[in-house]
């Protein structure tokens, strides 16, 4: 079972968002125990002070050391993983998650997003991992990303086992446009190719729509991807079309 | 004030999150008034059905256009930007987390990560954005990190004003590295320049590590920004260094 470990200044933030949805139902089957440590359990003053202003001057205050360190030390095991999130690390992938949720147990250290004095960068963490190139309040919210992308990827954790599978990004490519009932709305019309029940028109439908939107709106994909080429060859014969029950 | 609406087929999420830290004391001091809109609200079936299975066939489901477009022109107003937290969007950056908080309205969907019916891409929204190339559970944990990235820009948002000021992204560069006290911890030393109290070197540092950084970790940003340059220059002469304090 992947067990998961969250560091943070404030354990309350996470109560309703794991106690709601997929991430509630993946606990309750046991697919996964996310619990959220209160760093400043490991203070040792009577102010509790987990933070610092930093050396050299600058706003904002920078997470201390000492109880981090006394933290990570106190719940890591034998192949835990020590993950920081923070705006400097390697920015978060499908694949990363894919990698990531391998592991038995990870801790996740939801840092000040202004900064975390570097020794725990370079003496206790094993990834630095960021979600993108923009500054939240906190580590709090890219936290729970991160562990929302894993659990979904345990298996069972998702009420359609087929659905962790086809999307985006796990082949290099924006998905092609989705469409659910009505048929018609306001006059807007479902593309024909999906109501048609031809399995393959429908495939190279979604395959070169994919590729536009791809390219129209992710050329940096594109161009990095194209190479190797979409990989798109189970979607249709896995499942029936949807036509005629409209 | 900046006001958001957040749409969600599960408003319970946000509870303990919106209710902690700074998030919660921007919306005590009305800087920010943030709710969230539970989608089912606006449906009309006893199920209060708010999605579907995609046409075509497929894993997964569908967001629904009819609650979507009801709910949203119920509350949208004169000058409000709709936004669709989708993987497929735009990447989120701190520049459109700028261009964002001008706005004196904003409608967050937080949809299914598995598809929106593509009829409210093109006709609902102003602004489809991706916090990155992975996938969450839902749009629930993305809008809340678009909101933190929003909420911390508003004037008064963060104790220290400076804070939201010198960032990593701010100039298209991260970070340098941060030290807080003590000056020494487990034999690991707070580099000398840090508390010399020679402003000039210290700003050297800061630069020369900055750009250190950046080149070893994301060495796309910093082929992006080398050419336009750091602008590190307001930064030392506004702080004292706390040099001679540990």
């Amino acid at each position: 079972m992947l067990s998961i470990d969250i560091v943070t200044l404030f354990p309350g933030f996470f109560k309703s968002s794991l106690a709601e949805s997929l991430l509630k139902k993946a606990q309750e089957r046991n697919l996964v125990k996310i619990q959220a440590r209160n760093l400043r359990d490991w203070t040792h003053d009577r102010h509790k002070t987990a933070d610092d202003k930093p050396f050299g001057g600058g706003p904002g205050m920078v997470l201390k050391p000492e109880p981090l360190f006394e933290c990570v030390e106190a719940i890591r095991r034998r192949g835990t993983c020590v993950v920081l999130m923070d705006p400097q690390g390697e920015p978060m992938t499908q694949a990363l998650a894919r990698e990531l949720v391998k592991k038995k147990h990870l801790i996740v250290i939801a840092g000040h997003y202004e900064g975390v004095d570097q020794r725990v960068k370079d003496h206790l963490i094993d990834r630095e991992i960021s979600i993108g190139d923009f500054i939240t309040m906190g580590g709090e919210a890219p936290a729970l990303c991160l562990i929302e992308a894993l659990v979904r990827l345990v298996p069972g954790a998702l009420g359609n086992k087929d659905s962790a599978e086809h999307e985006s990004f796990e082949n290099g490519m924006l998905e092609h446009p989705h469409y659910t009932r009505p048929r018609e709305y306001r006059g807007w019309k479902v593309p024909d190719v999906l109501v048609s029940g031809n399995h393959k028109d429908l495939e190279a439908w979604r395959k070169r729509t994919a590729e536009q939107m791809t390219k129209k709106k992710r050329p940096d994909l594109f161009k990095r991807n194209k190479k190797s080429g979409p990989k798109r060859t189970r979607q249709g014969s896995q499942k029936k079309t949807t036509s005629g029950k409209d």
